[in-house]
C-alpha cells in the first residue's frame, strides 16, 4: 500500500531528526526527503515543530497506551515482580523496534517551546508514574528493596532506553529473548528473589508485538 | 585566572553540540558564543569537525587515563567485585560531572567522517575493553553471573552513562552517595554477594575527583 504524503512526512522527519537532530534539520531537507516542495510540507504538516511535537505524542502515547493495556486488563492485580518485568519489556521492545522514534523523544525535548514541552512532559511523567507506582507497590510489599527509588527508577529506565542505542535487529540475539534478559536484570537491580515472567510479562510481549507491529 | 581563546571556543563548542547537535550548530553560533570573528575562529580551531573530534577525544582520553590510574596502579589486582565497583563510579561521577561533554560523545559519533570516526570508535573500544575484561574476570572466579555478558555490559554502559540525562548537582543527592548506589545496582545486576565498595571504589573516587575536578 502506498503511503500518504502525511506519512512520508513523517517518516522523513523521524529519520531526520533522529539522525541530525531538530536544529540540524532544514525545513528544505524534510521537503527533499518527502519528495514535495517546501510549500507542501508547510500545507501538509504546519510548523517543524507541529511535526516534532507528534512524532513525541505518537510515541508516548503508544507506549502509554501499551503499559495500561498490559497492567490494567488483567484479571487480578499483577504482582509487583511480574508488573516490573511487564514494564521492561514493553520498554526494551518499543525502544528496539523504534529506535529513531524513541531517540527524538529523549534527546529533543528541550528543542521544544514551552507549551509543547509541557504538554510532552505532562505525556513522559504519566508514563514513568506507572512505574513509580509499581515499584512503589513492590516496596510496600516487602519483595523490592530500593532504598533510593527515585534512582533506581532512573537507572533502569536509561538502561532499558539506551537499548534503542545498540540493539540490531541483524545480531545474534532475539528480541523477545534480549526482553527477558533485561527484566533478568531490573529484578535483580530491586533485590528481588522472584524469577523474571509471569502473565503480566507475557501479555506485554502480546501487546509490544500488536503495538510496534514486531514479528514473533 | 581568564580564559584563552581555544579555551573559550572549545566550552562554546561544548555547549552548543549539546543543546542544538553538531549539525544544528554554526560556524557563526561558534564564533558569536566564543566572541570572536569566524575567520578567527578557523584560524583558531581548524573545522567545525576538529572541533568535535577534540572535544571527544578529551573526554574519552580522560575517561581511559582514570580507569587505568584506578585500576592499574592498585598495590594488588583488584577483586572483580571491586573493580566493578570502580568503574561503575568513575563512569557514572564523569557522566554527572560533564553531561554536556559526554552528551556529545554518545550521540554525535554518526556526525563524524569516516577516519575520524575510526580513532574515537577506537578509542571508546580501549574503554569498554577494561570492562569487558572486568566482567569476564568476574565470570571466570564465579563471582559474577552474566549468562549473556556483553549484554549485561551494555546495560551497565547504558545506565550508568544516563546520569548525564538526570542528575543535577544542586539535586538533593550528593555525587558520592549516587555513585555508591550505582555500584550497589551494579554488583546485583551481576548477581554478586559482595557489598560495593572496596579499596579499588575508594581509588576510583580520589581518581574522579582529580580527572574532572569535583569537589568532595
Amino acid at each position: 500500500m502506498a503511503l500518504t504524503t502525511e506519512q512520508r512526512v513523517h517518516r522523513a522527519a523521524v529519520k531526520l531528526f533522529a539522525a541530525k537532530g531538530f536544529h540540524g534539520t532544514g525545513i528544505r531537507d524534510l521537503a527533499q526527503a518527502a519528495g514535495i516542495s517546501s510549500a507542501s510540507l508547510y500545507h501538509y504538516m504546519g510548523t517543524k515543530e507541529d511535526l516534532l511535537v507528534g512524532i513525541m505524542r505518537e510515541c508516548l502515547d503508544r507506549l502509554l497506551l501499551a503499559a495500561r493495556q498490559t497492567l490494567d486488563t488483567m484479571d487480578e492485580p499483577a504482582d509487583p515482580a511480574d508488573a516490573l518485568s511487564a514494564l521492561v519489556t514493553l520498554h526494551v521492545m518499543a525502544h528496539a523496534a523504534q529506535p529513531d522514534e524513541t531517540r527524538v523523544v529523549d534527546n529533543e525535548v528541550s528543542a521544544l517551546s514551552r507549551p509543547a514541552r509541557r504538554r510532552i512532559v505532562g505525556l513522559r511523567d504519566e508514563y514513568e508514574d506507572i512505574w513509580v507506582t509499581t515499584i512503589a507497590k513492590g516496596v510496600a510489599a516487602g519483595v523490592f528493596d530500593a532504598p533510593e527509588p527515585a534512582v533506581t527508577r532512573l537507572a533502569l529506565l536509561e538502561m532499558c532506553t539506551g537499548v534503542a542505542r545498540w540493539y540490531s535487529p541483524r545480531g545474534p540475539l532475539p528480541l523477545d529473548r534480549l526482553a527477558a534478559r533485561y527484566a533478568q536484570l531490573a529484578l535483580r537491580m530491586l533485590g528481588s528473589p522472584s524469577p523474571p515472567g509471569g502473565k503480566a510479562a507475557e501479555r506485554a510481549r502480546e501487546v509490544a508485538a500488536q503495538v510496534w507491529r514486531i514479528r514473533p
